[in-house]
């Protein structure tokens, strides 16, 4: 079925920007393009084009307000977490690596995971959480979309 | 370039998958559910194929312990928007009416944008915030994926 059918109250299953909030715009900024990331810097938002999706960053006030949402007044895990998923199992380590050197914090270090594969987390400066994956059982293609497998096939 | 080339010390330009924190499983699923969405659950976790990336659905303790993170303290906005971008005005009207009608919480109702868009948001069961946005600027293709403009040509 293509996406592009739509009925009315029905919303098609997919994702068009993933938008994190930043208190220091240039410092969220310089993470990513130390990672190797190039984007778009227009009026106080950055645009990163990742895939067929748009990663955005943006002051966190004005998405709050944006939003029509209180800020958070809370600390620690923000309840989402972005995932990475690699090709090869040392992928993971240099990635993390990487993230701490442009001045990430590794927040779990590299191991196998319970699902046989291998994985490890890092949070930016905004403390938004990426996990790097290793996970042979989801498919990567070459443009880096990833294919969740049928699980009733196991 | 392909985004296949990859080097030591750098991360493709790329989101594999988003995982959203839930508090209950069933609720959050079934919400999602009614906005016509299909996944798949397995071991307490809701996997959904949206477009090239995967969004995930899972117990926010144990997504914060997975992560080596300390659960929120906070309540309100949890710093991360997610976007789904239509192709005409009148569906946002319809998604917002139809997330509201799955339980969901209109946080912004839908009005006229300052880049000549028309948008709204809203929350899920836990909080997540979803704009549903009719942006004239940043191109859809048939599959559903995004482009984000170059904004020098502008």
């Amino acid at each position: 079925m293509s996406v592009r059918a739509w009925h009315a109250g029905r919303m098609e299953q997919r994702i068009s920007l993933v938008t994190l909030g930043v208190s220091d715009l240039s410092r969220a900024f310089e993470f990513y393009q130390r990672l190797g990331w190039h984007g778009q810097e227009v009026e106080g938002t950055v645009f990163f084009q990742t895939g067929g999706i748009g990663l955005i960053l943006w002051h966190q006030d004005k998405l709050a307000d944006d939003a029509g949402l209180e800020p958070s007044s809370g600390t620690g895990f923000r309840g989402v977490a972005l995932a990475h998923n690699v090709r090869a199992k040392g992928e993971v380590d240099s990635i993390i690596s990487a993230a701490q050197a442009a001045g990430g914090t590794v927040a779990r270090t590299p191991a196998d995971t319970f699902y046989g594969g291998y994985a490890g987390y890092f949070t930016d400066p905004d403390g938004h959480a990426w996990e790097i994956a290793y996970n042979p059982g989801f498919s990567i293609a070459d443009d880096g979309s990833i294919t969740i497998p049928d699980f009733t096939d196991s």
